[in-house]
């Protein structure tokens, strides 16, 4: 069986026996059924347990053998010491997909090492493979599937992720991350390039995360990453980096985090972009999700305050980037409605042509973004805007703010007609509805920090430079 | 008068003149007066308009001298050209504290530059001290006054600002930053050290925060900030740092940046603690208004999560913070709720003990909390936990989970009880519920990354190292 359909068997399995389901259902009885149910999975489910008629309404078989029909993927809720059993019977049936839930394997002791080479070798000798041990398994919100024994949000979104810790199947905060997830556990069999080539030409998958502790088959993973990161950006977060770390990802995963330095290099090579935080996670594939990839280093900066305009200067600097010189047609665009005595320049600050030369803001925002993204010397915006929505001026009609707001978001909608990425940044203390009401109307993402939002410019060109560069492989 | 006293008329003025005061009102009119009023501000208003009796229902005077008191505070808002002779007839006033509001001076061309610096020299000959040009002037939310043009949120928080910007007067996301504030803008006179000396034995502030392009008496600063920071947290953010940005603060407040390196030496010199972007604002002043300073470098790490524990470490050694090891009877008192298989250490994943071992979760964290904070390797703790609420587990009353969630909360209350700093991160979808319920009960405070959560540790303990080694000044 290739990799792709194998890995269909674990992602979107027609036929799923839960092996060792308890009877008890509510919060904290973790009961795999129990979610299923609720994420309306469409799939055939065999709860096993010799000791219940049913479960939540599904009929039980006593054992695997007992289920009438054919079984796609099995998931071992049993602690450690029973599954060699329950899987010799899972492969017995004919079952070629096992997710082994229970913990105290190789992230135990060396007991739990043995015993999960044997697990696995068991399954391998009867033709199954295995996902984990020490998992939550599989998930794919496109199926209304996932096999984790605690609830999950599932949200049909773009992005897939391989990971060697429940934690990154469950989203990141302000952002729904998993369309698809598959948790490696303590990587016993299944690897990060089994997960990577079924993603590979997976039209509902767009990016690719990895939350990695330790790779098995070094070799074939670069191969794979090499060729998966041409089709697709693939995201890494390399867990275990420092000196004082790198020892306790055994305990975790039975993973040796091996040398940072060996990863980082490997990274580069494949193309894989290295995340140096779990909130790149969030901040690229929103940006490789929605944004055009920017073509050079050079940045136009949009702002409504000096200060932030020299902070998010620093910033792209900090990050590889530079501020693009304007060419002499966006200086005269400007300085057409700049007072006499600004040096227009950029970082562009709009607040003079408004305040001091009297232009409606909406106005002088529309020129800055219109001449700076026709310009050929900026490869990419980044913009920043007072987010706080002054309701509480009293002596002031609501509807008079809105149409401020109103004119702004109209001049953000001309991002959309050019293939440069922008990003935005806001302060202010509430700055929700107006980066809401921004980022609906054109091609322009919100980042929380002037870091994030400029580090976001630059991972969008390393991944065109990635992309227009020969490959050596 | 003493800069204190010269400080008290700018931010905690009796009176107050409007000179220049628009008659339109409404958001885009940019009236102080519209705002004064509606913070409640409850001293004397006199709005200097000559074409009007009144505005907004208080009385105009034509011409400063027309005003029947004293005068505190002068708000100067016409442009720039006309401002000498209105500084004139406010020192022939009285008056001692003038704001220039107005831009186009040593911000923009050789003309301005010399008008800024003529403006000054009328002011101080005759008696007066002037604030900015090129800004919003002074914010204080204890008095309900800000003399912005802009609308402002008024909070009263214990933080006093410096800048050389608007925008840190606004507050940033999610944080209410601004309790007094004070916007220095081209810096023309009154300069940090000014606005330093302001705050130091003011019991309204315990932490300053600085937004620095360009400083005027570098020595005097020295001075100033090394005694003010022996009393109170000094943050400040350097505007202006890379090669590419520095001249740009030229064309912002008209000030040189200066060389980074330079600027950082000077800071680490007077106890000064350099944040690295604006988020640090946020973060860093939270953290040294609610929580006790670090006595070490050693971080106990409680996670629910195995991955998220790694990665946790990883960023504690980014910012110079070590694993703490842990005594043996802390871990004698987790072992013994723990599965035989696991390798009990730091970080504590309180996952298994509850999982596998069968313990009740919010039993488990407490002996974790209890154990690690009275654990006198461990001078400062990182948790996390699982921040999204799963209310639609159908099968499940809504209270269960809430039960749950109560004797997590009450876990929490322990790190009231020792003088040690805690702080939190939370993975999941929907975090708000549940980091407030957290923050509330204890004294742990919640950061977005665990990137901020360790370099707020890290920053705890640098002003713990400050404040007890010997000073050399």
């Amino acid at each position: 069986m290739n990799t792709v359909d194998q890995m269909k068997l674990f992602m979107e399995p027609q036929s799923v026996a839960l092996v060792g389901l308890t009877r008890e259902t509510g919060f904290t009885s973790w009961n795999a059924l129990e979610h299923l149910l609720r994420y309306g999975y469409e799939g055939k489910l065999y709860p096993i347990n010799p000791a219940a008629e049913e479960i939540l309404g599904v009929k039980c078989y006593p054992r695997v053998k007992d289920i009438p029909g054919e079984v796609d993927l099995a998931v071992i809720l049993v602690p450690p010491a029973s599954s060699i059993g329950l899987v010799r019977e899972c492969t017995e049936k004919g079952i070629r997909a096992i997710i082994v839930v229970g913990q105290g394997l190789a992230d135990g002791d060396d007991e739990g090492s043995r015993l999960q080479r044997e697990i696995i070798r068991v399954a391998n000798d009867g033709g199954a493979r295995v996902l984990g041990p020490n998992t939550f398994g599989a998930g794919n919100a496109f199926r209304n599937f996932n096999s984790a024994f605690v609830p999950m949000d599932m949200h049909r979104i773009p992005i897939g992720v391989i990971c060697q810790t429940g934690m990154f199947m469950s989203g990141l905060p302000d952002f729904p991350m998993v369309g698809k997830g598959i948790d490696l556990g303590n990587t016993g069999d299944i690897d990060f390039s089994d997960g990577l080539e079924y993603f590979e030409d997976d039209p509902e998958v767009k990016v690719i995360l990895m939350y990695i502790e330790g790779i098995n088959d070094g070799r074939r993973f670069l191969n794979v990453a090499r060729r998966v990161a041409h089709k697709k950006p693939i995201i890494a977060l390399k867990g275990g980096r420092s000196e004082g770390t790198a020892h306790v990802t055994r305990s975790h995963t039975g993973n040796l985090a091996g040398r940072d330095e060996v990863y980082a290099a490997a990274f580069k090579q494949c193309g894989v972009i290295q995340a140096n935080g779990e909130e790149e996670f969030n901040d690229l594939s929103k940006a490789f999700i929605n944004l055009p990839l920017m073509r050079g280093r050079d940045v136009g900066i949009i702002t409504i305050t000096g200060g932030g305009g020299i902070l998010a200067a620093d910033a792209c600097y900090r990050h590889g980037l530079r501020l693009a010189e304007l060419s002499p047609e966006s200086i005269e665009r400007m300085k057409a409605i700049a007072p006499e005595w600004q040096s227009f320049a950029n970082p562009a600050d709009i607040w003079p042509p408004s305040r001091i030369a009297g232009h409606p803001l909406g106005e002088v925002l529309h020129t800055a973004i219109d001449s700076m993204l026709a310009d050929s010397n900026i490869d990419g915006l980044l913009v920043i805007m007072p987010g706080t929505t002054p309701t509480d001026v009293e002596a002031d009609p609501p509807d008079a703010h809105m149409s401020l707001i109103g004119t702004l978001v109209e001049a953000f909608k001309l991002t959309q007609r050019y293939d440069k990425p922008a990003v935005l940044w806001c302060y202010g203390t509430d700055t929700a509805a107006t980066v809401s009401l921004i980022e609906k109307s054109g091609r322009i993402l919100y980042y929380p920090t002037m870091d994030r939002a400029a580090n976001v410019l630059a991972r969008l060109n390393e991944r065109y430079q990635f992309l227009n560069c020969r490959d050596d492989g």
